[in-house]
């Protein structure tokens, strides 16, 4: 099959021939329909994500696709199945898969995923003896791809597999992250700072909970004027957030979320919020600088969180967003900035990395 | 009456005769029985309180008495009733009232007493013409405080009054921030820095709350004694407390409670939970430095929470902490060092800096 690998950091994916292995014992091969390209990928790319240490790496994270093959014990899904391929296959057994939060899960197979690795050590896919990794257990920037059962969930078969790709990733981190995380309530105030391809979804997960004051900030005037599409209420323009927000919410906002990767801009959301607001980190930080936060701030009640990838659970959170898809309730049609093929991977990497675009998706015959 | 009065900063309080008029509509006399000494009050001599800025003022805020008389319209209370007086009188009304968020009431009457005074602006207290300030609408320092109707706990009369009015501040600031703040559940580690007068009640709350290994961090030998007898199971020394903790439970606690009000310690502290931790910081902050966390520990689902006097409602958490005491299940008595008289108040504020005690309470007649 065809994949684009990262053979070097900071230079652009190759497009080559990979041998993909059968699916082994509780593995799935997918026939890749579509994947989306990620801050993430652009991470990687760059050499700063703690996760890809050995090349060459598939990338590609935020994908669904066709189930074609099972290896032996695979029960929840079959070949036709359509799936999306989650970017994490929690083991429901570890302590914290027992506690509610899978997004933590601790197993042994989500472990090894996070290194590029199956359950087992190795990887399905090579080329003549070289082992190739593919990004968290996926490698989505491929035709197809051998993933844990656990991380495959089947969805409804009417709805376009390029768009549910979305779900993986952006979707249910940004939504995921006001329900699951901030467990926004209704009637409350939210400040999305950042209007990207996550960002936006923040705002959808805000409508989706009730919040009647949706206020986004961002830098580019054209990522507002999406952001009104998707729901926020009042967009600013962002310079001196605290005073900003204060003139919309008296007070300040009871949520605000970051979603700009960088601290400083997270500290003047959470000084934008009020007594006893939340503050959410979305998405993984850029590295090296610390957050700083004056302490009485915090005293005031007031919280801090992180998320990963919206705290989901996958077999919980994806077919409740595909539902909401399908009901008319969840905007992912408006994500798309463009659709391209696999050869045309680096261009979209390119668009991603300018802003230009919400998302790219790569989309596959 | 008598009242102990900060005339200046940095100056011994000073015992005088001060003239307490009638309590008006709303309000209540209370002949106070005892008043713990807090490191609140050590901030308010320093002159590092931001709500404390008009002096000459009556400190104390930590107590419990017997009500003498009532102001008009009073129908919760009547003279010979035993009262907590709680530090945060909720309106019942407000948007963060109406919300289950009583500890953050911005009501008209909470917003004044914070500054020191009653809800029509002015105070019962006056030495001549000289208007007299109570420390946060309470001033217990003294033979009388005249408090808003919605501060006045009422609570059974077969417990020592000296011992409930720890309840007040330490207790449920301690045990609050447990089961309010954190909402800490059964079989959750958590680690507390800082074994003082409040960080016992964070010991003795996390075992209310079920938790199965207690860590008590300190610097003083005497004072993990002290936390093993509230029920801590483990104690340390804290030196490297990310690896101390984690030499107790692998990958770090789940729950973090500063107790210290250092901003470097409070970032030891979160650094010492694990992915999907909880810290927070109990106890107001000193000011000046920020706090600095690395926003990679933020990302692993951690979570960072300020609480207020662990974010009670009066109502509802002191009358459980009494029945709690009164059931044995909760350690005042433990908790009180020294009972002092009013004159004795310098000596007692010098036991509470220097960290030999608990908790100092001052009594009275």
């Amino acid at each position: 099959m065809r994949a684009a690998l990262l053979r070097e950091f900071h230079a652009p994916l190759r497009v080559e021939e990979v041998t993909v292995a059968a699916p082994q014992a509780g593995e799935v091969l997918v026939k890749v329909a579509a994947s989306g390209v990620c801050g993430s990928d652009l991470k990687s790319i760059a050499g700063t994500s703690p996760v890809v240490s050995h090349l060459p790496c598939v990338l590609g994270h935020e994908s669904a696709g066709v189930v074609e093959a099972v290896g032996p014990g695979v029960a929840s899904v079959k070949p036709g199945d359509h799936v999306i391929i989650a970017m994490n296959g929690p083991c429901g057994r570890c302590r914290n898969c027992a506690r509610g939060r899978a997004h933590l899960c601790s197993g042994r197979a989500r472990m090894t995923a996070i290194m590029g690795l199956m359950a087992d050590g190795s990887t399905r896919l090579s080329i003549g003896g070289e082992v190739v990794r593919p990004y968290i257990g996926i490698g989505s920037f491929a035709e197809r791809a051998v993933v844990g059962e656990a991380m495959c969930v089947k969805v409804a078969e009417d709805a376009p597999l390029d768009l549910l790709a979305l779900t993986a990733c952006g979707v249910v981190t940004g939504v995921g992250a006001v329900l699951n995380t901030a467990r926004v309530e209704p009637g409350s105030s939210v400040l999305v700072v950042g209007c990207g391809g996550v960002g936006l979804n923040v705002v959808q997960g805000a409508v989706l909970a009730g919040a009647t004051t949706i206020i986004a900030a961002d830098v580019v005037d054209a990522k507002l004027k999406l952001a009104e599409e998707f729901g926020a209420t009042h967009t600013v323009l962002a310079d001196d957030l605290p005073k900003q927000v204060g003139g919309i919410v008296r007070g300040g906002a009871d949520y605000a979320f970051d979603v700009t990767g960088v601290p400083a801009v997270l500290a003047k959301a959470f000084a934008a919020t009020q007594p006893g607001g939340t503050t959410v980190m979305v998405g993984s930080p850029a590295a090296g600088k610390n957050l700083e936060i004056p302490p009485a701030q915090l005293f005031g009640s007031r919280r801090l969180m992180g998320t990963q990838g919206g705290d989901a659970t996958p077999a919980r959170d994806l077919p409740m967003l595909v539902d909401l898809y399908r009901r008319g309730r969840l905007n992912l049609a408006g994500l798309v900035s463009e659709r391209v093929p696999l050869d045309e991977i680096n261009e979209a990497v390119e668009h991603v990395k300018s802003g230009a675009v919400a998302r790219s998706v790569i989309v596959f015959d």
